[in-house]
């Protein structure tokens, strides 16, 4: 006899994004509070284990410090040990040790599904923190600090993490909501440009793809971020974040069982891009590269007016965002050499399982998915781009026609 | 300025359970229906891995190639190797090279987030690989064949996974609901009586909570179930399976977020005594030990009557399950020793997190939460449980007065 159940498991995970600035002084109540609740704890104090990339350790020397003066005030939470430094950056993810040492680290010290693991850093840091803690006892508790621009308004919000394998990028990971998300924005100051500016790529991402204001906004903002103007920065990083958890939560699919990942504009070549350059070019670089790779494509092939194609590739020009790297013209430019950006779209394509789904633009704020892109087009985008980026020409005189190929 | 966002991430897990027999053979449709679809699978015919509990592969020889002749007469799908065996019980899940086994065959053969990885075995080996399923590109599509009684009925049919590390049990894991559960019956014929009759102990642990008339279905087919009546077993398994995947849909918390795990009935104990015999014990094997120890407990108390205690421990006995085990026995006695059975206690709070909650009996099928447990009548309990099992009296004498403790 033959018989079924179909089972229906409904969850629905809860956390806040909240932006601040000074998260670890003594006065903030901000950091206890989100420890304390919600959930019965019983009559333990929660412990705490903090991880904290070595960069940030590097750029403010008294944190670790600050972290441990900060929890000796808080008779209800328990720090278990002095913050542990680790690796920031790709290195972290590429090292199946730093994991290990994490996981370590969670068992010694007791951490259990209703203690805390607080990760401050980059995106890579706090990527392999919650690889380590959404594995550990089926997942403790994740507090994330992001560190950068793009793991404040991007990698930081969403409900992935990963580290690599195989030498390929995030090939392990799990989707796991966080308990609560901190965005520090003191953190930003000591940036280096490249990882102040890299990130606002997402920015303009999500913009292009969703608002249509926000991208007047960082047109008309564009000079003064790449100024380092903090306000301006500030907006951005809000308004970036809000529309990725509007995403998100709205999306019906935030953990990504379909074939199409509408966020994930440009990204088939950054993806590339970033493995091709062994990891010199950061994330955030590579896909300011990848959506002037798209948009010029998209251009080309008629689907984007030239007039908005221009104020894009005008955007990520003020912002000082190289739109050529050298790794788009390696390899023998065709999508069977591995070497070759274009082996990046079935890349793309077996990560994400099915079908071939890359996300174009037929104008600012105007998505639509395609299923194939034509090589040969994409070889004269990479052409234009490359001229685009030699010229030292002022972006008001940029010209699909003048750059000779239409 | 401060800002929060909260997030708010609602997502949905639908998936069969079906109730089969002889899923492997060729004129079998629902296996290839249940890799066909949902979702679209664009033009390409998804890639199945099949990973194979080498207990089964020793109990069949014959499945690995009629899973081979099962796919090469399906067009639409592409198994991508010959079925791989891994070792079949706790072995599996103590040997993080297994894991690494897995990954490396999903990683060369390119199975992605649109493929199938099937795995055939006991409730090891699908925890196990449901580990490294859900891990690789966080989350390739698992199908589970579960063919022991415990794996059919409780163990696959939910929504968690793991591997043992640091020498704990299921310290590494996720929440990672299946793709599909496809139990077929003919597996269970080549089980040892051990493995048939341990099983059966979380059927009668379900009932106890939820379920008095599967109880008493219990109580009258313990016989012929002891006695290895297949028919009487389909029932068994598609009930317990029913009552577990109701409770995982309908509790509210399916993903254990809170301190209270009202299925772990009897499991403080059990999983503290897998540990101690080294996992000579099997799981089902200790959760009877278990059940019989909290309902003795519950009853020395007075808060089980004394009838309903008897029924269950007749039940235990007429199934021929242990209720007792010499594990019960060693150490000081004492909660701080690691090798008592006591220090159950502090671990099973630990691996939950948060407050001790142990669900207890006031009657068949009425479950109450106690959070602390007194030693000395744990002690006393055991005592009964030696007294018990070393008596060949018949189970209708069985009196708690007449062991001489109350
Ligand atoms: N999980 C996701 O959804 C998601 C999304 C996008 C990107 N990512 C991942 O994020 C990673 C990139 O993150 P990133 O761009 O933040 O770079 P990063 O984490 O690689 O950090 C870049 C460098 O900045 C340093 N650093 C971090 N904070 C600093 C600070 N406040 N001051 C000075 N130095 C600091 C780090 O030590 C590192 O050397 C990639 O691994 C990418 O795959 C994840
Ligand atoms: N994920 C969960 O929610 C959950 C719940 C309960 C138990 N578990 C886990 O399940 C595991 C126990 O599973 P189990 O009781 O199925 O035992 P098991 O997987 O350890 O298998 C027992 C033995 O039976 C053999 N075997 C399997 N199928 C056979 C068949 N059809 N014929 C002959 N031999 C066969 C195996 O090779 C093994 O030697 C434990 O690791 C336990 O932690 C998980
Ligand atoms: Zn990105
Ligand atoms: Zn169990």
């Amino acid at each position: 006899m033959n018989q079924t159940i179909m089972q229906v498991v409904p969850v629905t995970f809860t956390y806040p994004v909240h932006f601040t600035e000074h998260l670890f002084e003594p006065q903030q109540a901000l950091l206890r509070d989100t420890l304390a609740g919600p959930g019965p704890s019983g009559d333990h104090a929660p412990r705490v284990l903090c991880v904290v990339d070595d960069g940030v350790l590097a750029a403010f020397p008294e944190l670790a410090a600050q972290i441990q003066t900060y929890f000796a005030a808080q008779p209800g939470l328990r720090l278990v040990a002095p913050p542990l430094g680790v690796p920031g950056g790709e290195r972290c993810k590429s090292d199946p040790d730093v994991v290990g040492r994490i996981h370590e680290a969670i068992n010694a010290h007791g951490i259990d599904r209703h203690a805390y693991v607080i990760a401050v850093g980059g995106g890579a840091v706090l990527d392999m923190v919650g690889y380590a803690a959404a594995t550990a006892h089926r997942g403790v508790r994740l507090v994330r600090v992001p560190t950068t621009v793009l793991s404040q308004n991007d990698s930081a919000v969403g409900v992935k993490n990963s580290v690599n394998a195989f030498g390929k990028k995030n090939w392990l990971g799990t989707f796991a909501p966080p308990h609560a998300v901190l965005n520090d924005r003191a953190f930003l100051t000591t940036l280096e440009d490249r990882d102040w500016l890299g990130g606002l790529s997402e920015a303009l991402k999500v913009a292009l793809l969703k608002d249509t204001a926000f991208f007047d906004w960082l047109e008309a903002n564009a000079a003064a971020l790449a100024a380092r103007d903090r306000e301006a920065m500030d907006h951005a990083v809000y308004r970036c974040a809000e529309l990725h958890l509007q995403h998100i939560s709205g999306s019906g699919d935030p953990f990504e069982r379909g074939s199409s990942r509408p966020l994930d504009f440009g990204h088939w070549a950054a993806h590339k891009l970033e493995s091709l350059s062994g990891y010199r070019l950061r994330h955030g670089e590579a896909v300011a590269v990848g959506i002037a790779l798209d948009c010029t494509y998209a251009a080309l092939n008629g689907l984007l007016p030239e007039a908005a194609w221009r104020r894009i590739l005008n955007v990520l020009r003020t912002l000082g965002l190289a739109v050529y790297v050298p790794e788009l013209g390696t390899g023998t430019q065709d999508a069977s050499d591995p070497r070759s950006v274009l082996s990046g779209l079935n890349e793309f394509r077996e990560h994400l399982g099915g079908r071939l789904t890359i996300p174009l633009l037929t104008g600012i704020g105007q998505p639509v998915e395609v299923h194939e892109m034509d090589h040969d087009l994409l070889r004269r985008a990479i052409t234009v781009l490359e001229d685009l980026q030699a010229q030292a020409s002022s972006p008001s005189v940029l010209h699909l026609h003048s750059q000779g190929v239409l």
